[in-house]
């Protein structure tokens, strides 16, 4: 090694060693006759210092000439600091330097290399293996091995496989776009790249490999939106003969135990709530429980009053916001604007600020008595200081809105505090929803899911009202992962794929393999997979999923340092027979 | 879950428990009144007893109706059994089976699934999921779990970060043939897949990770060969501030806890041998080294005695097969069609017997007297007993035929045990090869490998002399890893690139983020990559990687159990802006 310590470790303990230490120049201070520099590494900062009369002319020069970012390695004693640095861990000792070598200069960067930079997104993707030296960007990136390395622990001590499955496979119309890569050896034919190892560990199942996972990468050709990848790693999982209860408690055996060992915190028992309530209730399946705020529906209490927009809407809904009742007008008219925005779409807000002397001033005080609040009040169990706001229309649209609005009265309120973790399994899943644009249903989850027994009957007469053995795993209002108990016979499957309107010959091209499986002994069998971008996220309390991802995309699917995806020579497209059209679109 | 315990667990200790297996019926054995079913899962093979007068008629009956692979949940009291079976762990008791339910049946499989199967390869691969239900499958992959297991945990233990690296990056025409994954987004450019991380670790290294590692998928569009898969796994790894000794131990390291930990074998420290020496004594750059018989060159004392093969030779050289001096004549004439066959191609073999009464007997006694094979003899050490087998032509060709000659004799004589492992470092690697089909000197193993300062002089006077600071890991006559000190520093690397043929343009295309990176303060850096597939190969004591991989492709480059590559839509197509050419050819 060129050093014998790293710039993390040295202590009081240690002086009166001679030590080399290499890193980066964070910071030189030249005050005249005596110069320090700090050294930095992966593991900390340790301070050189250089003193006229102790150090020769040349070596103070070469210390005056250093510029930010060099590499060196310098040699010296380690001696206690005259003015200790309490902030960091080798604050109590300085190196008296003998000797410097440049091991590699720098040129100026193009942001400052700090907690606080003052680099843009573009200029620090660009320059990504820059960004990567700030602390904070590394220290994501350390939680996310962390993470990896306690996700496997975890798994194989409860007799998980760890397999790999392939990337180079076929491609399958049904759910997002595939990524595809043409091959050479089979002109005209293309791998694609998986979306999720699904049938892969159905397969590993009916193999009996009885236990499997994988932290693995998936692939997804979206347009992308802010936070999404078109590579993205998930936590892929799959159990046999299992029922859905073993499932929801071996996954939150590994989020408690992650929770424990990466963040120090101990998990109550996960919550549990059924997808009905959750929209019933948060109007959204992966409602953020850190605060409550629920729903109250009001048709029977604001309705048939007189007022219009109330009596022509489907649902009346409201939430009370604890202690808000002192929001002035101009603060109430903001939350409406916000709400009449485009990407909330709602019509307006009606609010009852519950006064502290028991009287309720609203906006619908021309409709509603004091005793019609004081009733709604009630219903919402509002006390004097709250606010009730309320909005109506059609019930999934006004749903969608009031929990927008729910999240945001609860970020206003500090109630969502990114320290405090409530993760909450969502339960009972419809198996099917209806899509407008193509007038059929779709699978909510993906074809492989399996219905309930006792709604099986309900398959030809209500599909939607169905409900599947699925379940999602919520934190903090977001969704960590999701999964189900699969079909595992053939029949099943076949009825689902005809109801989700694949002919059978389409069926048998893309999945025939996996229903002749089912024919050769196939157990039953569930699993999950999680986001493991986002969980690693959560666990930093980051809403961002980017800083956790060491060579992220950018929103076009670009990786700008590297200048990719880029053309490519004539000769390797004549290679895979493939020819570009429209180029100049 | 579906049962209470699996079918490896229940031991005499367990008698009297009443329990509920599960699993696929591996046989049925009917004596009529009764009937013994074997039900395994991944855990063992557990036996269920069905006695007439003790089991209902109709459970009888049910028993006796299962099939081959069908799967069973069964419930029943744990029993000592009357005839012990000690060859399996359950095999001191038995279930007397209560109750018994068809989970799924199964039709006949295609192949028998036991340890001997009566399935070739081709449709072992189409019903892969089938194989791999046989426990010599599964236990390659079971191995293959615990050696990612192990490795990372040794990886952690000693301070590397693992780090995934993006899947989609750039096509760069250097080494290999890259896989192409088009743009839709952007159309008429494309992603590639990654033949190794080896920029983006070196990023990393600029980066200040100090150490990094990842097991990993890599890709490589060539033309398939036995035992050669288009996607593969690496452990890849790379270390700040380290010289090649760091390397070398840190690795070794590895190793050896891999060799304790999963096979309980205690290796001594990992033997070195420079490349010269390798090709010198073995014709080989990865020797097997668990046998001797090393080259001895005999120019010398061939030559100039009147025999023109010799004389013309370049080089005349033999290796000594202990104890084969018995070989008949039949047996030597069947060495001698080997190795003239066109796959090795020598035009003939010298063979001196060293006859027990100390004479000697050999293929040019014409030419040769008693003395000079004598004088052969003792410079290859040879005793009363042993053959010498001797060629002679070019050098590098006859090196390379030697080496085949030397392996099959060690096959021969038993003296390449597949439960004996003597690991080897092969170092100081030529930085460049030349190739006679492009005429220029290619790196030999990649750009970014460093020269050694000693040699720097002669990059310009004789390139093909250069060493590199570049070694190998070699087991058992298998190439298990390779890696090198990099250059990291602009100018060097602009050098290098220049002498592998460049242009100052093409360099800057492609290579451009990775040289501006060593402008911003690049670290003295190193590291390794270890080829995963093999590694657990050759801890499995196989010579094949197939087994080793859970859905492998066959040799075309094709998954057949589901079919893939295969024909994506016209729409697919049109999306991506491209079209096919040639699609008849």
């Amino acid at each position: 090694m060129l050093r014998t310590h790293t710039c993390g470790e040295l202590r009081l303990a240690d002086v009166g060693k001679k030590v080399t230490l290499t890193g980066w120049v964070q910071r030189v201070r030249n005050k005249g006759g005596l110069i320090w520099v700090d050294l930095r590494d992966r593991y900390g900062v340790t301070q050189l210092i250089f003193e006229e009369g102790s150090t020769s002319d040349t070596l103070l020069e070469e210390a005056a000439s250093l510029g930010r970012e060099y590499v060196v390695q310098a040699e010296g004693d380690v001696i206690e600091r005259a003015s200790k640095n309490d902030k960091i861990p080798t604050g109590a000792i300085e190196i008296k330097t003998s000797s410097l070598r440049i091991l590699n200069a720098a040129k100026v960067p193009p942001f400052i290399i700090e907690d606080e930079t003052d680099g843009g997104e573009d200029l620090r993707m660009k320059y990504r293996y820059l960004d990567l030296r700030r602390n904070v960007v590394r220290e994501k990136l350390l939680l996310r091995h962390k993470m990896m390395q306690e996700t496997r622990k975890y798994m194989d001590s409860v007799g998980f496989m760890e397999v790999e499955t392939p990337v180079l496979i076929k491609s399958t119309p049904e759910g997002a776009r595939d990524f595809v890569v043409p091959s050479r050896i089979h002109p005209g034919e293309f791998y694609a790249l998986p979306q999720s190892p699904q049938t892969f560990k159905q397969l590993l199942m009916v193999s009996g490999f009885d236990r499997y996972f994988q932290i693995v990468k998936c692939f997804r050709d979206e347009d992308l939106r802010a936070d999404r990848q078109p590579e993205f790693t998930q936590i892929d999982c799959e159990m046999s003969f299992v029922e859905q209860e073993d499932i929801l408690q071996t996954f939150e055996g590994m989020i408690k135990h992650l929770f424990s060992t990466v963040k120090g915190i101990e998990l109550e028992r996960i919550a549990r709530m059924s997808y009905a309530d959750a929209m019933k209730y948060y109007g959204n399946d992966k409602p953020d429980i850190r605060f409550d705020m629920r729903f109250t529906e009001l048709n029977e209490l604001a309705q048939n009053r007189g007022f219009n927009v109330f009596d022509s809407a489907e649902l009346v809904v409201g939430i009370c916001a604890k202690g808000a009742g002192e929001y002035t007008r101009k603060q109430l008219d903001e939350l409406t604007n916000w709400l009449k925005r485009p990407q909330i779409g709602a019509k307006g807000l009606v609010y009852v600020k519950c006064n502290t002397d028991g009287t309720f001033k609203s906006s619908v005080d021309k409709f509603y008595s004091q005793q019609d609040l004081g009733a709604w009040a009630e219903k919402m169990g509002a006390q004097t200081g709250d606010l009730l706001l309320v909005l109506s229309g059609e019930a999934s649209t006004v749903r969608k809105q009031l929990s927008e609005l729910r999240l945001k009265m609860g970020e206003d309120l500090n109630l969502r505090d990114k320290s405090v973790y409530k993760p909450l399994w969502i339960l009972d899943f419809p198996l099917l929803e209806w899509d407008e644009e193509t007038q059929r249903y779709h699978a909510m989850h993906h074809p492989f899911t399996s219905p309930k027994k006792e709604d099986m009957e309900l398959l030809d007469t209500d599909p939607g009202k169905v409900r599947a053995n699925a379940y999602d795993l919520v934190i903090n209002g977001v969704e960590i992962g999701g999964g189900s108990i699969r079909i595992h016979d053939k029949n099943t499957q076949k009825l689902m794929f005809s109801r989700l309107g694949f002919s059978e010959e389409e069926a048998q091209k893309q999945f025939g393999f996996l229903m002749e499986a089912f024919e050769y002994g196939a157990p039953p069998h569930g699993g999950i997979a999680f986001g493991f971008d986002r969980l690693c996220a959560i666990f930093g309390g980051s809403d961002s999923i980017r800083d956790f991802i060491a060579f992220p995309k950018n929103n076009a699917g670009k990786d700008v340092m590297i200048d990719s995806p880029s053309s490519i020579s004539d000769e390797q497209l004549k290679e895979l027979s493939i020819g570009l059209i429209n180029k100049n679109r």
